[in-house]
């Protein structure tokens, strides 16, 4: 009888592990324009690929150009929790300022809160771990005096709260790219350092949020 | 036999009649701040109350100031799914246009008529009736020298689409204030026909909304 | 004695036909991109060109892309005064209301109105006759529904009571480009009639417009 | 003969002194709203004429609500030249960051600069001396997250490059509220330390700014 029950005990424990081992943590990366491209070759999130132990990850792109929260509130049950994602990594913020200048049509303040923090509750009522990511960059001036920096900074402090309120990881993009350009862009250029035009990352930018995404990715196992 | 029949037919009757006595039709504005003073006395809501036939309508108003339509999308469950209205009368538009250059946080034309299709399709599912209205006004002048007039004309087209396509009832109010102007404001005024400060309702206001949500609201019996 | 007087008469009139024929009308287009690519080979003053009475008139393009009215009140000593111009045609105001949504930088009604103004003040006092013409277009749909419609319509009004005010020639090009799209733009395009992208003139907007100034310009002498 | 020298010497010497006591430094303030208040009781100005040596100077309000540089331009020749003064304070810039989100009118960086300079060689053509001050604040929060300190900062910057390059006096408000708010606004308030409203003063900013004013006017003598 014994001798059973530990053949029982023993294949329960293969079976546990291959269950581990085929079940790779499901990652989508939920977000606009910049993570719409970070799925191509070179992009942060294909590079992600190799940068994480194998077979242990799965990364899904789920960005579209142009998106604000509330555009990632309307398409989630449809794009990610559809997904049953295990990690959802939000990061969007960028077009939420940009476009108060470019097209009028940006984001208040109170309602990028208010979005975000519905996101949040919806993800958490699917039972996804959410990992949260400030907006980088509207130009890489150091010295404060890209258009949208004191805007930029203010969104990005809403989404270091709701993070600290709701006790997520976050991924402070907007603090490692301005310490990244300090020591990198001492001619104080506008792009060209993490970025193409500003906003979209070059390959140096995509190596550098890939490495960022890496770290908190491998310490919620 | 006949005499039976017609006592039940009698009693149906009667029973019929108590149910629609019993419940009377519930009816929820979801809007912005229009809406939200359209509760107030002498308001177009409170209005609405003396002018439908007694005990056949509960009036329920769900306006908001400075709702956009994705606004109403992210809290129709609780103010008015969570309500179990009959009808629904979606009045909206304004903000969404008017915020564009009031504070640069207007809304996209693509993703006004997205959130607008979602708000429908939510309501649909939960089996209400719904009534569309387009955006009234930002000034009155019929000239159509009103700055937003061009972008608020293309909003209430948008919504006068998608009344067609979902083959819902519409309350054109923005085509109403507009005829009401022409005959009614000879001096080209921006102001105090039927809004006290281009937007919002002053008395003639809330009675000829009244008068026009009274057509509608009768007319789905 | 009389033969004398015939001979210095003939003279006489001989002297004045050769200063008409050796000083032709000097006409200076002041505007914004519209007017910096009209003098391009097919633009509107290139075509006017050969529309206009041989050696009658010399046709100067003063446009800048982006001018707005208080960039040519800026400017105008330079480009245009120091032309000595007997006539400029001052053609503005598509940047002054579309700026506000593309880039926050548009110019507000009451200011549009005072450069204005101080611009015509100026080339009176340099003794120049002056033409006013309304900003055509800004998107060709033909049903008042391009976003900035009611704001090019305010502005054109302005013009319009600035011709009158100071009586001024006027082409109202947004009337005539109105016109010309309610017969020519049946399935209401938003361009490709006149324009090639809503604002900018396509051959037929530069032969039409051509025509429009050409008219004008001949009523003058 | 040396006693008629000396009181020759006398005589000049008291005419000089009377020359100087009778043609006190004429100083322009020339602004926009803050400016404007800036003549009333208990406003900067006004503090000033108890602060500076008595009869030395004479203070002038030349202050508009709403003004942005250009504006400036176009009134200067009647408000400012006209008054022949000596000195000109030039304070100007919030409106032209600020109108960009509440209105869609501000002023385009490279435009704000061109009329900037304008002003500079019409006050310089006019023999006077210009003090040129950077726009202090829209927004008191010290951590850069006021929405409009990265354009803010950008336009200071502007400015600041101007009075190198002319060679012109700086009064850097920018940077002087900055500091001042770092040390007394320890609860990162947006308004109410230097401002009542985030950018018109309060009583200390009045008199903030009227010291600021104080050392660079007598420092000109």
């Amino acid at each position: 009888m014994k001798t059973i029950f530990r053949l029982f005990a023993v294949l329960l424990a293969i079976g546990l592990l291959a269950m581990t081992m085929a079940k790779p943590t499901r990652v989508v990366f939920f977000g606009d324009s910049i993570t719409q491209a970070g799925v191509k070759p070179g992009g942060y999130i294909d590079r992600l690929k190799s940068m994480l132990p194998a077979g242990q990850f799965d990364l899904i792109g789920a960005g579209i150009g142009g998106n604000k929260i509330y555009d990632l509130y309307l398409r989630m049950d449809d794009d990610v929790i559809a997904q049953k994602p295990d990690v959802v990594v939000i990061w969007v913020g960028v077009n939420d300022v940009w476009h108060k200048a470019s097209s009028g049509t940006g984001t208040d303040p109170d309602k990028f809160i208010r979005f975000y923090e519905a996101v949040i509750k919806k993800l958490q009522a699917a039972n996804t771990r959410i990992v949260l990511c400030t907006p980088a960059a509207i130009g890489e001036k150091t010295d404060m005096t890209n258009q949208q920096d004191g805007d930029l900074n203010q969104y990005s402090q809403f989404i270091r709260n709701l993070a600290k309120e709701h006790n997520l990881p976050l991924v402070d993009l907007r603090k490692a790219f301005l310490e990244y350009d300090l020591k990198n862009n001492p001619e104080n250029k506008d792009k060209g350092i993490l970025t193409t035009d500003r906003v979209h990352l070059n390959d140096a930018g995509n190596q550098f949020v890939a490495e960022q995404m890496q770290k908190v990715l491998t310490s919620l196992k």
